[in-house]
């Protein structure tokens, strides 16, 4: 009954998106640089922050707006984070407060998000300037969620969207939502920007632990290069337009929810790795037999974070020695004379390590399989039970090129 | 009265060394590749290993030749890193025996490395129709240390040895030692391979003492990739030959030994830093005013294993928000609005961020400083009295080349 559907972060009913250029980038006058993401009525809300000791001003902003889980809308912009900056909290408070004259509620009614080089002023004043312009542009259509997307990319070459149906006591609910990622991704707790919306009925409190939930098995699996973000935050909205029965305890819908949240999740997760900043393939990593799934994702997290692993996917080199190594040194213990690692693509699948050894395999096919984009390293451990999945990207000269020189 | 010396690894009276291609790199007939290092008499030795799970077969065997805390030599080969081979152990056990044999003495009074490629067979055949050769070759001099020193390497650009001279109880003590690098770089106990000699008269105990002393505030305190390798390795051997009172408890004499090594062992591990896989910049980051040097440690390695911080450093770009970034990611709780960062290197130096945060200041002045090959981080954090110095390396184009294609 779960299925995808268009619509991204305006597919759920009584929302509202935009995304205009402000000029906060400045070196680009076609850029959208801030988006709005809007309900019809007060929401129930939840949000997740970087776990990241030096937290950007929004960031602290809104874990005070958000303590009474309610929200109205959000505001974003891309160009600058707004971390370390002067006058940052002044300056996400004025975001806010801007964006709350115009919807008619309180400025704490209002999450703000940022995003781009730390430690520069924020320029507010445009900002400010562009709020009318940016409420007046509002649509409740693939047009408004195209525009709040493409509003928040900073290094991002795709904009991420996504969108899914599920029925839940007989009613249709809806969740959609926009992302970014691409540099600076290592999650720990909420990752990124991710604003997620939807029209079922649900407690803040069900909200946050669904949320909790999805995020552990998306956000937090995926890797680009190791580093975490100072402005990290995913959040959702819950509008109850959907009419289904509220969810406010454990039960049947709340799993239905949860379910569809994942998903949904996990697909926007996905297109974060795929688009790592100057990446060439998607690396996928399972790892199954482990002695538990929180073993198996410290391992798989290890593969794909390892920087030699992913020069190795970028070259299409079928080294599987360095996935050995970083499974060794992940912290986890096990017996290296038990694992086997496989690498598969829509080119077939090989075997390259079998009980910690490596095996004589045909070199060609490994290499036509790792050409693909999309490559997954098939690990098994022979402990126990634990199966989880990671998601990374290759590292290229690309992404050297674009963070040799980020800032002008 | 500590002072660098020629004669590296056979700067210690008593020590020969040398280093032949024995075939085990088969690419590059001009390209040595077995390495041997023998004292004249049995010696107190100590060695540290790679805390990697997936252990290589010579670091395992090593576990067991240096119980006993005596040694004669070391034989070492590059071009194959004998871990996760098929009949690694056996492998291992024969390298030993090949040089005990023309040594005179016991395979387990023989230490054994390896470095290159992991999961290939390792050549033994070709190393032990070599060893005779690679014996006779043996020299107590600068050359010694040279082959030594150049038979180690896999893709380091230059060869790293070092010497020091020192005067305990009246009597002058050499050590001196062969290192490799220069990729799966990120220490986690002992580092790399690094082949140290001394005439020290010490005990196996204080040596070992000393060197976990040593090792802590050098290898450990480097970073090129984030990659802590299946095989490093860390050894000692002392023969006794300068005559000195033999230390065999905390005293001013180990105090004046451990000085000595650590100066030497920090020597070799900016060497490894700043000769990383394609690495154009050595980047020393000092941390002061941290709650304590433990924390220091943790914030400083954290920022010189970010790989944004390593490409905008690789970009001359004073980005120094990553910087700030990397440290909140450290898992060390401070107070961001208490921290500064200045950035120095031959061309002077600037301070980019006070406070926690952002300065106006000269972008060219920060370009020319971080155009030099040395440049250093220097972070006050305004919490106590910690303090420490890590060492990494930029990230390059060439990083992403020599490991795209590493195995052939």
């Amino acid at each position: 009954m779960l299925k995808f559907i268009n619509g991204g972060v305006c597919a759920a009913q009584g929302f509202m998106a935009a995304g205009i250029h402000a000029g906060v980038k400045t070196h680009a006058e076609w850029k959208k640089d801030v988006a709005l993401i809007v309900s019809d009525t007060d929401c129930a809300a939840a949000a997740m922050f970087t776990k990241n000791a030096v937290k950007a001003a929004p960031v602290l902003l809104n874990m005070q707006h958000i303590a009474n889980g309610r929200a109205r809308a959000v505001i974003a912009n891309s160009g600058n984070a707004n971390a370390c900056a002067p006058g940052g909290e002044e300056n996400a408070l004025r975001m806010c407060a801007a964006a709350a004259k115009l919807i008619g509620c309180a400025a704490a009614d209002i999450l703000v998000c940022s995003t781009g080089v730390i430690g520069q002023r924020l320029n507010i004043e445009a900002i400010e300037s562009a709020v009318p312009e940016l409420y007046e542009a509002l649509e409740r259509s693939d047009a408004g969620s195209d525009a709040a997307g493409h509003a928040i990319m900073t290094t991002d070459m795709v904009k991420k969207e996504a969108a899914v149906e599920t029925v839940i006591g007989g009613r249709t609910v809806r969740i959609g939502g926009v992302a970014k990622g691409s540099g600076m991704i290592h999650p720990n707790m909420g990752t990124m920007l991710c604003f997620l919306t939807t029209d079922c009925a649900i407690s803040s409190d069900m909200l946050k632990s669904a949320l909790l939930d999805a995020v552990r098995v998306s956000f937090n699996r995926i890797s680009v290069d190791g580093d975490t973000s100072t402005n990290d935050t995913c959040c959702i909205l819950a509008n109850a337009f959907a009419g289904n029965e509220f969810i406010d305890a454990h039960s049947e819908s709340y799993d239905a929810f949860v379910s569809a949240l994942k998903v949904l999740c996990t697909d926007l997760a996905r297109k974060m790795a795929s688009d790592g900043e100057g990446a060439k393939h998607l690396i996928t990593c399972t790892v199954s037999g482990a002695s538990s799934e929180s073993s198996a994702e410290t391992i798989a997290k290890s593969v794909i974070s390892s920087t030699l692993t992913k020069a190795a996917i970028f070259g299409a080199d079928a080294n599987w020695g360095r996935v050995l190594c970083a499974m060794g040194y992940s912290g986890e213990s096990f017996d290296p004379n038990a694992v086997s690692v496989r690498f598969a693509s829509a080119a077939g699948n090989i075997t390259v390590c079998d009980k910690g050894r490596g095996l004589d395999f045909n070199e060609d096919l490994a290499k036509k399989i790792l050409t693909e984009h999309d490559v997954e390293i098939i690990v098994s451990m022979g402990e126990g039970a634990g199966v989880c999945t990671c998601w990374g990207c290759d590292i290229t000269y690309d992404y050297i090129r674009i963070n040799g020189d980020y800032r002008t």
